[in-house]
């Protein structure tokens, strides 16, 4: 089954990227907005209980991390995808790289690039047409992340909650 | 902000349920396919710690349970619904009523029937065609349930997962 590894922000900032999404972005009705921290994945069925202890330990050994949109950006001409800029910081760096060595280990397609996808396979014209608008906009938005979710996809490419991981120990 | 409480089968019982669902139920796009266990419900701001301790609780004093599809059916005339009906069985009904009282105490508008939409604000003819076909269907599928989730609407009326509970305390 395939797997893969995301933060959902607050409700405000998942409701600004909904409004985009809505008309922009093909995968809309898939999952709700996200930041994609481990891109999809195999899981074999036997396989899951151990992927699922690393992944629990290094949410443990993780911290909760400051989440800052810069600015909205644009993967063209890579592709058509629209996108929040989210600051890269150490923590979300060292969680994004344990969960990516030792078990979880994947070589990576494309360097990792935080960001929360508001718009993708956009012809030519509208991308141009609505990155050249978000460009001149300024977008000011920082919150405390202090979980992630596991997720699998279904046959018909939605993908559901397996299992949330809180950041840091708790007592 | 609005919350609800939901058990998210297996792929393979979710994979069944959408492939009614993409045709019959005006949801399917707002959330994967799931059985509720709490009706939506508000939470305010400062409240969200406290209630999550209370969820924890229940869930920690709770058992894994066998979810058994029994048949097909339909809520009509109260609404104009196709479901999955869930045996009931004594694991799930405690931790329905665990969900339901102390702080999490809600007045239920209808008696609690274990259920897994497939089909919603269908018009009758519809209804009554898929329901006669179905109700002709065996439906054998049996799993063991271990986990629930509490989740959160978002304006487009979609749902977020805002945490996952394990059933049973760990070691």
């Amino acid at each position: 089954m395939k797997y893969g590894i995301a933060v959902f922000p607050s409700k405000k900032l998942q409701d600004i990227a909904n409004s985009y999404r809505k008309r922009y972005d093909t995968k809309y009705s898939m999952v709700p907005p996200h930041l994609t921290i481990k891109d999809p994945f195999e899981i074999k069925e036997g396989e899951l209980d151990n992927i699922v202890k690393e992944i629990q330990k290094a949410a443990d050994k993780s911290k909760p991390f400051q989440l800052k949109v810069l600015r909205y950006s644009s993967f063209y001409p890579v592709t058509n995808t629209l996108y929040m800029k989210v600051a890269e910081n150490k923590e979300l760096k060292a969680l994004q790289e344990k969960l990516n060595s030792g078990l979880l280990q994947k070589e990576r397609e494309h360097p990792f690039v935080p960001h929360i996808t508001i718009g993708q396979e956009m012809n030519y014209d509208e991308l141009s047409d609505v990155f050249g608008r978000l460009k001149l906009e300024s977008i000011e938005h920082e919150e405390t992340i202090d979980r992630f979710s596991l997720l699998y996809q279904l046959e018909n490419g939605a993908w559901t909650v397996y299992e949330t991981f809180l950041l840091g120990e708790r007592e």
